[in-house]
């Protein structure tokens, strides 16, 4: 059996998210038929580095999975995509060792998230960006990233019915890239918990607003109360950008 | 009475095309349901600036209805927008002449048509992009555009099972603009037959990819016979741009 790491980028609209469901489609349950078609209907599991949910795109995915047969690492591109809907697509394949787990061994993320600052309607973005036509102080959202930067118990910024217990992380970037009317937050971290980065958006946006100011920011870390932060921004925003090993 | 003139916008991903269809979503019936609404309960008739096929996008589509209601024009993007669905969005509303004609006005249009030359296989251009990664002699397709500006007898790049009788058309404009691997192909003119874009466009890629030369365009044209020119490229490049009147 030789091991293989993938990256993968896909389309979040169509999907109900990553993991395999009961119901829906899924990423991973069309990556695994490509693979079983290839394996001429025995199953192969594939492993990610994490969930996204329903509507979150992935722009660089990783991904592992385990096969006997012999197929030069450009072949599986070719192949698999072929297999592949238009919406999800394998953009590069490598051997890798045994011992490689995508979800276990990955150092950090980046994520991003793409606002849009006016209200025009652009039929052409409904599923790529959040319209958000509201006046933002972008420089109280810069003080307030810094807050949020290092390691804390993100608590707080974590979805309530989430199953993790150690919900500490190290935030290592926050950065506001603001380009026409487009704004894009990029975060990178060493691990994200359940929606927190649609939560540190959402929060991030009600410092913007004036709803919170920056200095809040710890008192909702401190208390550990989903409830204390702010809104969940749409997944639509986002993207997972990539994964670090 | 009061005539009214808008621009709308469309990714026409989703729609069987602009006319209404006995079956099937279109951007006419999802506009006349919208005014429908709004006046009531009482049919509104929607007039476009011409068809566009299932799949082909509009960026400056122009349309005209009738209104005995007395909405001022912006408030008539907030209340049109409000009803339709994210795909089709309308831009601007402005009052016109009674005697204004969305079709019959039209002093000529702009349609652009996207192609990817890479086979970079991108999930978030799938239905907005053609992929093509083959070769292209980009001079020769200039070369080919000049023989194909002017007024012609555009039979040849025509759907053989249109009804228009006179198939005289005027291009003024066609460029190559190459920016990274997309190339994006303009054309400007007084019209266009149906499918006439598409067919210029896989003509073009024929001449590119060295199936045809550019000196046999002349001859193409003469044969007004649909089987002389190329290939009908896919609806989902092609973006009718703008209306001029």
């Amino acid at each position: 059996m030789q091991r293989y790491k993938a990256i993968i980028s896909y389309d979040g609209t169509g999907f109900l998210g990553y993991q395999v469901q009961p119901k829906g489609r899924t990423v991973q349950a069309e990556l695994e038929a490509a693979l079983e078609k290839i394996h001429k209907g025995i199953p192969v599991k594939v492993t990610a580095s994490g969930r996204t949910d329903a509507g979150v795109h992935a722009k660089g995915q990783v991904i592992h999975f385990d096969s006997p047969l012999a197929i030069p690492e450009d072949r599986w591109v070719v192949a698999l995509n072929s297999l592949l809907p238009e919406d999800l697509a394998v953009l590069f394949v490598e051997k890798a060792d045994n011992a490689f787990h995508a979800r276990f061994d990955a150092a950090g993320k980046e994520y991003r998230y793409q606002l849009q600052l006016s209200g025009f309607r652009d039929p052409f973005q409904r599923n790529y960006v959040y319209r958000y036509p509201y006046a933002l102080n972008l420089e109280a959202m810069r003080e307030a990233s810094r807050y949020l930067l290092g390691t804390h118990d993100f608590t707080s910024f974590c979805a309530a019915k989430t199953e993790v217990q150690d919900k500490v992380r190290t935030i290592k970037e926050i950065d506001f890239l603001l380009d026409g009317d487009l704004l894009t937050i990029r975060f990178v971290g060493t691990g994200f918990l359940y929606n927190m980065v649609r939560i540190l958006v959402g929060t991030l946006l009600a410092v913007g607003s004036g709803d919170l100011s920056p200095e809040e920011i710890p008192s909702i870390l401190e208390k550990k109360d989903r409830s204390a932060a702010g809104k969940t921004a749409p997944a639509r925003g986002l993207y997972l950008w990539e994964v670090f090993y």
